[in-house]
């Protein structure tokens, strides 16, 4: 998995405090961005978060080079609407050279491995075998969910709160949850101030709402404090 | 391939055209519903679609059972965002007898049949033995996306003429657009007049928008006139 | 303020119950609906609301025709934008015998209502003047925010929890926050299940979310179980 | 009206292209940028604009300043709902100075600008009174669709193509025209191969689709040639 942010809206922090502060001043929206520079803008986001005012969020817009990802991933990624997508076409391109992606748990087991790389390079050789009777369109029909994609991504900072609650979750699967991390740690060095209450819903002030579906064992603020990375790919 | 038409708002002709009257009318909403009974909702509705009014079509929304599909359309079906999906997971569902697809090209194929059909009998084998190792969720990794899922889908009528704009055009892959074709079959007995103008793009007034990527053999109306199914599956 | 429940996807319970199952289910959907009738599918919805699992609530859309209410509160609905609104325009539909919304607040006080009817009156002649020399789209830019004005809107079940969390608040200007009760009470009546957990987000299981925001005096359950209808109003 | 572009994606053109080669590449994002760079890059945008392929537009936003615009203005523009909006709150803002936006067929008029300049003033001491015995938000239900607001708005260059074929259209009311125009002329100065196809609907490929409602007498490109600004305003 390669995760990059590509770009983003600029100066996040002062485009979504001014628009935060517009709504509850007489002043013109140059005069409000003067006002709001440096420390003044981001405590006005700090308390627009902990009021739930989440709307200036969407203001600011966040781009991402995602690749070295399966297919099962991005049919879960794009199944978050609030966000734009460009994903590399099984139908117009060759995948002769698939990357794949291997689940840890296989990895670790080495029946289970074995199974699976025998599986993926039969089906490798399967689908080379059909590009000469039919369309790649149709090939694809034997590729696996574990076949590597890429996307470019689009999001803004209020559909990555949602994104990141649901997907930072213990209760995600492994691999588009380590994919949040990844984004989580990207937009929160761009936009400290932005995404200063974002990540898994646990962490949030008003914590799981899952219910009897909660994993049980919440993230903690010390065990985050410790490392950039997502706990549960320490040990 | 299995389409159903679940459910739907109820007398949608009715609605449409008395939310597409209320714009322009200083009666109130039961007085315009009674005037619009009949000849004369339909015939608001025929002008409300020449006219490009669109926004009255998405007061009715229809539900649609799909199953029997492969998950490379499924990952297709999900990319139309003003819509809501529930599809069967396979993270909870164990899939050892699942259900595939194969493509017309591959079943005309003989050599193409045989390779496809040992390719998706050594992957099922495969997941079998997996299961005995790693969660469910892991095993599908060597999954196919010939593999069958089964979702409900409800769109409202102004999405769904974006999705046969779309979906019906020969543009569009082999078994997406079968399912476009059904489904267009079911609303239009549904709600006649509501749909009386959707269909492929080039059906449309405007007609194909698709530059010089459009396929060159527009729909004839003739050539529809002449059954409720799909033209390119007739022969 | 007139609110009715002009349609609805038939057998809401019985769509959203089905939806939700078939995430975890083998069985085909005809066979989930067959087996979630009754009670089994109120238990399902049930289960499904207390995990926080909102999306098979999408399935299920109802359409409200909305009259005599302000434009002050009309601006105010169509900012929920997952939602369809056909509204009543002032650029093609004369205002000259307008009816008008008046504050309780102006209402409960003699000489504000002495001012605010002089006013009012005042621009109906205003109104009534400048449509001699100018097109209705231009007089109309003297016409108050009391002016009534009337929508039919749409909005499928997890919009409306959102809308109800939101208007349903005593933080909600008193007028939308009118509406949205009635709107709940329609929809509760129609779907008991699906709206089980519906209303002002103090109510919810979560509690508020406005932080320092707060009111201070979330709706008790107790205060609601006496009557149909908004607390605030019972005295 | 003022309308200022107060910050958007950089380098749209890049992102835009990168994303549009991306689903018919083998190569990897980095590369792909890479070889995009300059000509390349405007080539195929030019491409995908004359393709219809209109999704990449979706990962460039533009946020603008808006001040100065009427209340009716504001009620259209939010009627967009693919898009972000922070408005100043008439609840939480004293409007005693209130400007206000006078219509172009009243200020050429003599008599409709009298009526029209009295009225207005009537308002802002009626306003000025109700204050003295009601809140803010309840005074405010006597302020005028001419009342002056002020917006922060975003929108992905896909939703602005379909915000300038609707509203820079002459069917659009004089008031939100003027600033869909405004708009189109910064968004081109930023963005020039991006917004190569943007305006109204007539200057698209596919011509007006309003059908018997078209005004009857389309922009033409020589018209617009000539100046920046819209050809409307210009005698």
């Amino acid at each position: 998995m390669r995760v990059t942010l590509l770009t983003h809206t600029p100066e996040p922090d002062k485009i979504v405090a001014a628009a935060a502060r517009l709504c509850y001043s007489g002043a013109d929206i140059a005069t409000i961005q003067t006002r709001l520079s440096g420390e003044k803008g981001a405590a006005m986001i700090a308390k627009l978060l902990s009021l739930g005012h989440e709307s200036p969020l969407e203001h600011v817009s966040f781009t991402f080079g995602i690749e070295g990802v399966s297919r099962a991933l991005s049919h879960q990624l794009v199944r978050h609407r609030i966000a734009s997508y460009s994903q590399q076409s099984q139908r117009y391109v060759r995948m002769e050279d698939f990357e794949y992606v291997t689940p840890p748990a296989i990895a670790d087991s080495p029946e289970a491995k074995a199974l699976f790389l025998a599986a993926v390079e039969a089906l490798r050789r399967a689908y080379a075998s059909l590009l000469a009777h039919v369309p790649a369109e149709d090939a694809r029909y034997v590729l696996p969910n574990a076949c590597a994609t890429k996307l470019v991504a689009t999001l803004n900072a209020r559909s990555l709160y949602n994104f990141f609650a649901l997907r930072c979750c213990r209760r995600a699967q492994w691999e588009i949850r380590a994919l949040a991390w990844d984004m989580l740690r990207l937009v929160k060095t761009a936009a400290p101030h932005v995404f200063g209450q974002a990540g898994a819903d646990c962490l949030s002030a008003r914590g799981c709402g899952k219910g009897e579906m909660s994993c049980g064992t919440p993230y903690s603020k010390s065990e985050l404090d410790g490392g950039q990375h997502e706990p549960s790919r320490r040990s």
